[in-house]
């Protein structure tokens, strides 16, 4: 694929932001994003914004218009969704815009603003994503990642204290990042001990309910010294886990990240530093196994050894602290990823900077997995 | 411009479809469409879904791979909304996915079924279009389109009458139209004599709600005698009416027609045949003046004349039916009128057939005009 380029990328505090409007959240990123390119609004002539929610639980459609409105951006806009994926999508849309040659310089916005409604209508509004027999048997997402970590368990000797690991590590690397949802690490006895919510998940398996925004501008501009895309890749799946053949695979993550790799031209252990779709503890050993970066029923005992954790030389997973403790706003989710990508790349992540890190990968799935999307960034 | 072709579009029958679901629907059409252009399922590798209110409503989201598992196609597939532009916003995407190179057969799919639903959640979903402060005032669409109906008529001398003659003529066109919701010819006095929705504005001067799903395949192969698209622009304006200079011109229709015109290198008066946004009798009157067919206040008379009737020799207009009788299930509308141009150009479109059609454009409108997306369309 033909490289776009990132100018900038910005990311809002996540959290439960109460005080905080949506308009705020995204202002706030735009704004950020802008003075890093050293662009004004008067240069975006598209934009493209990734939620899940706003129409369902807001009752705010066309979010498109409507952040233009709020940004003073009355160019072309389009709202893009795909459940937990909407993020990924986005960007993606905005990868085509940039390669399509109709658009010069496009603004990738990702927002999601769940704690202003109560706990059951956004649990509701999330099973949207799913199928409609999920629905009417009652299964939430937490319920259909507990079979598929069940399913490996049997099929891989996976443990829980393995799964917890998962936790721990993101736990650790998200108390680096200023943005993070959560800043106190915690221990795999902790994640142990705390209440099951389907198991053999617990609440410290389990990503949070988060608010927050993210931005990115792309470019088809050319320079030295750029981080660009180099791949944007998106695949699908059943969106019931029922009608699928394996509960211990995600074929769309696996098939969306051979295209990447074909796309950029490269192979699994070029990847210096990921960021991996971890809704669930579970979810991360999955990933780690459908994207190539271990054998299968390999990955879960690696992470427990701390060999994606930072400090590894060989790929360091979630630096931002990933869904589980840097949050988990449903459609900023794939924007911060590339964020986060973005930063590591330039060098720019502080307390957690990979060394040298100059191939870096994004996966970001909607629903049980029914979209995956994988972008690949490299630092030229 | 690169242009891209179109390879094939189908329509479903428009109306009240008790006893359709979408995915019958979209079964349907896709299978017409992939019929017509000699491809199977398995040549697809982009799906683009154009729908408003199947979360709000029907609680599911996720679209794209709910589209992709029903019909087979587990490929990349996003679903895409931005109001009654949904549906234009889809094809806008499959063309960018075209042009970047990154998809070789794109299914651009619109669909809604809005008859599920009681009418006033209908209402309410579809008031996710607008502003907050329109929604919280109680503003409905056919009130919104009436404030400039009566600014039209106070500034220009636009009359009730003249207003009538929009749906004479496209329910006039409809009734040539199997697919249409409506078959029945009317009158401007049955108009005139119709129940008063939001004053001036008659029943017979709002279009309908309706059930439906329409679908095109893009291609970037390139034939002798094709139908491409050569011009696809999106602008944006603010989304309640209140803030914006004018309520007698949409300044979102007329940024992208100057556009699209710019892209696609002609100017108006090429243009053959025409499906423009009319959810109102007023809004095809501002279409027709906002994109350039007719001088700001002369296009009510024009139409009243028959000037843009089939049997014109200029610009004839709707052919469908319009979204007044030919029906308007939100996210396929957009969708539709391609396929409306497509049928003209290739020469296939029966009864409603303009003589030697070359160039046609569609133009469909998110909200109140705070999205407008242009396609123009050539035949080779």
């Amino acid at each position: 694929m033909t490289p776009v380029r990132i100018l900038s990328g910005a990311v809002s505090k996540f959290g439960e932001l109460w005080d905080v409007s949506p308009r705020d959240l995204v202002k706030e990123v735009v704004q950020k994003a802008l003075t890093e390119a050293g662009l004004t609004t008067s240069s975006i002539d598209g934009v493209f914004v990734g939620n899940m929610l706003a129409g369902t639980l807001g009752n705010q459609d066309h979010l498109g218009a409507f952040f233009s409105e709020e940004l003073g951006i009355f160019r072309g806009s389009i709202s893009v969704e795909g459940a937990c994926a909407s993020g990924g999508l986005a960007v993606h849309s905005g990868v085509m815009a940039i390669l399509s040659e109709l658009y010069h310089h496009v603004l990738v916005i990702g927002v999601e603003k769940m704690t202003d409604h109560k706990p059951e209508d956004v649990a509701k509004g999330l099973m949207g994503a799913g199928s409609s027999a999920e629905r009417e048997s009652g299964a939430t997402f937490p319920s259909l990642y507990a079979l598929m970590a069940v399913a490996h368990m049997e099929k891989y000797g996976t443990t829980e204290e393995q799964m917890a690991a998962v936790s721990v590590k993101n736990h650790f690397h998200a108390s680096l990042n200023p943005n993070a949802q959560f800043h106190t690490p915690i221990t795999i006895e902790q994640v142990m001990k705390s209440s099951c919510i389907a198991s053999p998940l617990k609440l410290l398996d389990c990503s949070p309910i988060t608010d927050g925004a993210a931005a990115i501008i792309l470019s088809k501009n050319k320079t030295k010294n750029e981080i660009s895309i180099i791949a944007s890749s998106v695949e699908t799946d059943t969106l019931g886990v029922a009608e699928r053949e394996s509960l211990t695979s995600l074929a769309s993550s696996v098939h969306a990240s051979k295209e990447a790799y074909a796309q950029a031209g490269i192979k699994p252990s070029d990847i210096d530093v990921a960021e991996v779709h971890d809704c669930f503890s579970i979810a991360e050993i999955l990933a780690m196994e459908d994207l190539g970066f271990f054998q299968k029923g390999e990955a879960a005992e690696a992470i427990f050894e701390g060999k994606t954790k930072l400090g590894s030389k060989k790929l360091v997973v979630n630096t931002s602290g990933g869904l589980k403790a840097s949050g988990h706003p449903v459609g900023a989710t794939g924007v911060k990823q590339i964020v986060e990508i973005y930063e590591q790349l330039k060098g720019k992540a502080g307390k957690r900077q990979v060394d040298g890190a100059k191939i870096g990968l994004t996966h970001n799935v909607g629903g049980s997995g029914a979209t995956a999307v994988i972008h690949i960034l490299r630092r030229n």
